[in-house]
């Protein structure tokens, strides 16, 4: 059986997606940008894109800027923000330890340029706590970025609180929704959401488009300088058959979004249940405020990799964490964050599941992963120590 | 009859790029940075694009980065390398007046930063004089950047020569080569060039995707900040469907280029001769160091608006100069470069046709512009003066 649960990674193509997509590769590839009518299809497609994605977002259509992706957008807020606030004397960011790395390297950057730059503890729960953004404020503040759902362990940020406290404090707010676009009601309105980033891919759209919404009375800077793509913010020939796409995997899945949430959590709920059973696991983050889909639990004394690579013979699809960093040897600065040891943050156990798993998958998983989990435990010198009580156990 | 002749604003998607493209969105969606097989599955065709890229450039497939688009690889390699330059001291840049505006833009934010630049004269025919090369390059210049092709009216720039100077003084050179890349024999090794910027769309691949040839002895900084895909120079989960038909679509074209290349020649000398005997025209560009498939012309006494618009109603596509820059109400920065007075810049027409043209459709565009330019000039007070001698004619 092939089982793919790491849909938090990317997520397979919809038809709807696909549907919206072929006849911009097909037929209607005029330049947007062009006078004639032929071109004018493709920027009535971009155009159409632009209200539908708006719409999911409660944001106007002039607020919605496409980009390569969630980094790209991420970038491009951060940055701009930066500059914006650099203008008036105000250099420094505040985030939270456990945000993806396209908002960790650019505040890296940006502290290599003179910013100043708080990072926000998110506890044992994987949840940031107002009190602290708000203690963390200053004068001086430019930018609050704080992601709507960890990428790893799937904890939802109080994404309306911080901001509400930041839209009464005049700072601008940041959400990396990367996570939780498709997934979760998001309103930018409702929820005092200056800029937002999300990426196709995450929400069965094709890789390599994103969004990058900007609250329209916001100063935004180009990332990418060029021709008046995107109203002078987002130089470069628009992506239409993308952006298409992503806008119908995006109306597809908000309208379907309770039948989805209502589909995946059992699916959820079931391994978080059984693989709990497993001695000396762990669950990763709160389950209180947490997307649909991902579960991520750490098995003491195994190497997740190895896991990872046991798993992929019995056709299970998972990971150890975001896939963006797949290949280093540290563990995951997320499950750090949340005050995780080294030894059993190399543990860990990404699955996240979407709407097109079936209960039978995860029958599947349910199988195989106490099995292999105590197989690698057999061969573990280190779990060895640990059952003889020459070390002790972490979790 | 439907016409569509502005190839250098975009082209139709090729059934090869198609094909190589869907089975990364209908079946092979893993993302490549996943451990598992079927993310490998999706790792192996960034792979064999990589390589298939760098044989039609003659890089190494380390050198080749890929990108969104086309002005993302000029802004990265422009900021990259004035980044290298200042850590030694080096604050000067050379270009040209006729760049696309991703490199001009890029420029202008650099000299905003404290950067010097010198752009280059073009002079009547549309082609950089390697003494003019020459005498601009200094101490510390950090970077030679001048296109392969200019966008608008197709002249080919002494590229080789340029990168022979640069590699001899010891400066990086890069070349926007958007309008070269699959229309033209590039070899990076051959013509010293360090950095190199193309765009899928140009030769038949999707929207949405390009490349940055980068020298493996160039420090290469990222514009986009985050996971380590492309070796850490780019961020974001890759777009391999536009990846792998970006790499199908060029490798068609290098290997066609000789037949495609004899096809398009025969229709565009046709243009240019017949266009050429409407009184007051005018071409625009040197015809000795051109690519293929561009004409460029100016008809004195029109407006090009107008004139886009009445062969769009009689199903001509085609542009009045890059598309990037339609609706601006500004002449041609490429036209004024090459020393055309305003009016007649004004004026201007290009046609650019590809290997999915026919000389069928070439007679059509010949029946209609001469007809269209002379019920305009009928209709235009500035024409009756210039026809009564009240004003003098410009060209």
């Amino acid at each position: 059986m092939f089982v793919y649960a790491d849909n938090a990674a990317t997520t397979c193509v919809s038809r709807a997606a696909l549907d919206a997509m072929l006849p911009y590769l097909l037929e209607d590839y005029g330049n947007p940008s062009s006078l004639y009518a032929f071109g004018q299809k493709a920027q009535e497609g971009l155009q159409k894109a632009r209200e539908t994605v708006a719409r999911c977002l409660n944001a106007e259509p002039r607020e919605i800027y496409f980009t390569s992706g969630g980094s790209e957008a991420d970038n491009q807020a951060i940055v701009s923000a930066a500059r914006v606030g650099a203008r008036h004397g105000k250099k420094h960011l505040i985030s939270t330890k456990f945000e993806h790395h396209a908002v960790l390297h650019t505040l890296d950057k940006l502290r290599k340029e003179g910013f100043e730059v708080t990072l926000l503890d998110v506890h044992e729960d994987g949840v940031v706590r107002l009190e602290d953004v708000e203690a963390a404020l200053r004068e001086d503040t430019c930018l609050v970025t704080v992601m709507f759902a960890n990428n790893e362990i799937g904890t939802v940020q109080p994404i309306a609180e911080i901001g509400a406290l930041c839209r009464e404090r005049g700072v601008p707010f940041h959400t990396d929704a990367v996570q939780a676009a498709g997934h979760m009601p998001i309103d930018v309105k409702a929820m005092n959401i200056d800029m937002l980033s999300l990426s196709g891919h995450k929400f069965h759209a094709p890789k390599g488009v994103g969004v990058l919404y900007a609250k329209r009375s916001l100063p935004l800077f180009p990332l990418i300088e060029g021709g008046a793509q995107e109203r002078g913010k987002r130089a470069g020939t628009e992506n239409v058959a993308g952006i298409v796409a992503l806008a119908a995997a995006l109306e597809e899945s908000c309208a379907h979004m309770e039948e989805n949430t209502a589909k995946i959590i059992p699916m959820r709920d079931r391994l978080f249940a059984e693989l709990s059973k497993i001695p000396h696991s762990k669950i990763n983050g709160s389950l209180e405020h947490h997307v649909p889909g991902t579960v991520n639990m750490c098995f003491e004394g195994i190497e997740g990799e190895s896991l990872l690579l046991l798993l992929d013979r019995e056709g299970i699809c998972a990971s150890s964490g975001s896939a963006c960093t797949s290949g280093s040897l540290d563990p995951s600065h997320v499950l750090l964050s949340i005050g995780l040891p080294h030894e059993v943050a190399h543990g860990s156990l990404r699955l996240s599941i979407g709407e097109y798993n079936s209960m039978d998958q995860i029958e599947h998983i349910l199988e195989v992963v106490p099995r292999v989990v105590a197989y690698l435990r057999e061969i573990s010198p280190v779990w060895d120590a640990l059952e003889k009580g020459e070390q002790p156990h972490l979790i």
